[in-house]
């Protein structure tokens, strides 16, 4: 963490900005290892140019930042007191008067901005948001291990969401089993709301889980993902139950050619939107172009969806330690739908599957 | 809905500003009854003082805003666009070139803002969280009556939790079961991840479920709630497990009576920094007061944790129709803690339980 928090304080030095102030669950934990819930109650990071970085947290949960091994100054706030006053007269004690400083934009709330507007009339606003995209989106070894321990966990789900698989269950009595056995595994948080979604209503790539029946011919699709150490996972598998009609073959072995191309073209160079394009080739050659309708993947690691966004007109080009989703999917309202999902590590000459669990198609 | 959009409108005519623009999950489902996800990729409402409101959305979700019954306009767009875009082009040809629009400033990033700003560079911005928290903090009838029902399902998993209590099961362990046992009634989402905390981890008001077994003799703490059609709900209680010292009792108590005497002052007119004076004077005249870092409460409906706040320092005076919660506590690091928190309606001439959980001291 401090080797990040020193990164980060280089970069002010280098782009003369006097500080970056932090604000969203994932950078906070990113920069300090401290979770929390920072948009009711202010959390914050200030990390500055040329002094010690400071965290800003409410009173009761100043000892919870201690403990979990921040050892750097803290400006606490009780509930009936402002946090930016309190800021103010910190930063005023430490002599900072910037003329630039810079936030997350797309996270920090408009009315957040103006409070540090307020307290920094004159200074400029510098985006911050790509600077830390561009730390996050290479993942180390350690992030890359967590990220492994995390899809085991999803594939277990996935595992244990086929052996309850019986005629009759609901998706939302599936759903409970699968969270169930996972937390008893320790896991507090999912990456998302696990879906499970049987026959038509997998027809609808956000479709909601609810008391719709499991019956014999439907798809059977499960996307879900957890959180471990910070990191997230995220796999889809669909399944058949009983039983699997000519055209509902032709659909998945359709969506597993797209997935199937779409990984083997992963390499560093290659670029993202490329990427989307061949695996929406082989859809639109089936002919369910129009069923296709979103991009082929996301960025994962300490969010389920993260930078960066894998679309058709996206021309970054792949670069060795970048992680995300691979997740091709063909959608009929009528029939159901078909979505296979895998998280990908781009290697030194081409990539590694972070998610292992079988593809072929599985009549339960 | 469209009475709430026709005051939002009438509103909108009123303080002469042109449109608001909607972003945040709850006013989104306030105002149109759409469940989303609006932070990744953009959903939002306009509402217009002088046309038809209309929704922007992605493209894989426009069936399902048109399912929950939206039937005014829909912007909608692809992975690959920019939605920003679409929507200058749509209000273009409404013809819409506003003097000034309402945002949520709390919630709407600093980014979109400028996405706003770039489209209309000489409007001015209007401030409208104040003016949707005042709609929102009376609730009607309907809405108390889901509080209800979502309280039902809170208190179950109250009754569930203490049922499962055993010698060495851990905090997580509790927690997977309370969450599964909700969940097979159907329920979706927690409003926040439940809480179980044993012995000195309960000492910790936000502190998080681990591998901490039960004891004989732990404090139990249970805080937990479910969003259930929207509603959420929220409820503390605290058990002593096999047997009670007369110092645990004794915090036990204090607590209770801190709970008990604010309740019991909540009617319309009186002043919520009052409520929070009277369950901190309980607790500081047992000696007690440096033990509860904490407000009184908070305002609770769409939102598990919304407007107001009810802290020491709020001059604002109840009115008929709030509900909001009372959670005084006590919170002692080497042995343990104590929250005894319900939801409160106010009513004509005082106040309406909506949780009724038994809250004696109960040794399980």
């Amino acid at each position: 963490m401090k080797n990040r928090i020193a990164k980060l304080a280089n970069w002010l030095e280098d782009e003369k900005v006097d500080f970056v102030f932090i604000n969203s669950v994932t950078n906070i934990y990113y920069y300090t290892g401290f979770t929390c819930k920072p948009y009711e109650r202010l959390v914050g990071l200030f990390v500055f140019s040329e002094a010690d970085p400071i965290m800003v947290c409410p009173k009761l949960e100043e000892e919870q930042v201690k403990q979990s091994g921040w050892s750097y100054g803290i400006i606490s706030y009780q509930d009936s007191e402002d946090p930016w006053s309190k800021i103010k007269e910190s930063l005023d004690r430490e002599r900072i008067n910037p003329a630039s400083y810079a936030i997350e934009e797309s996270v920090l709330s408009y009315k957040r901005s103006l409070k540090l507007q307020g307290l920094f009339p004159s200074a400029f606003i510098v985006p911050l948001d790509e600077v830390i995209n561009q730390e996050r989106l290479i993942k180390s070894e350690q992030e890359v291990e967590a990220m492994i321990d995390s899809s085991r966990i999803a594939e277990y789900g996935i595992e244990v969401g086929i052996q309850a698989l019986r005629e009759g269950i609901t998706e939302i009595e599936l759903v409970a089993h699968i969270e169930y056995k996972q937390k008893k595994k320790g896991i507090r948080h999912m990456a998302a709301p696990p879906m499970a979604l049987f026959g038509k209503n997998s027809g609808h790539p956000h479709g909601k889980p609810g008391l719709r029946k499991l019956e014999e011919g439907d798809f059977v699709m499960l996307d879900l993902g957890v959180i471990l150490n910070g990191y997230c996972s995220d796999i889809t598998r669909t399944f058949v139950y009983h039983r699997v009609s000519n055209h509902k073959k032709e659909i998945y072995e359709t969506v597993l050619e797209a997935n199937q191309k779409a990984i083997e073209s992963c390499k560093p160079g290659m670029t993202i939107g490329e990427i989307d394009r061949i695996s929406r080739k082989v859809i639109t050659e089936a002919g369910y172009g129009d069923y296709y309708p979103h991009r082929v993947g996301h960025g994962i690691g300490l969010e389920g969806h993260e930078y960066p966004s894998l679309h058709q007109n996206n021309d970054n080009v792949l670069r060795e330690g970048m992680t995300f989703t691979i997740e091709p999917g063909i959608y009929i309202p009528e029939i159901g739908g078909v979505r296979i999902e895998d998280e990908i590590l781009v290697t030194k000459d081409g990539y590694k599957l972070l998610t292992q669990y079988p593809k072929k198609l599985q009549v339960i």
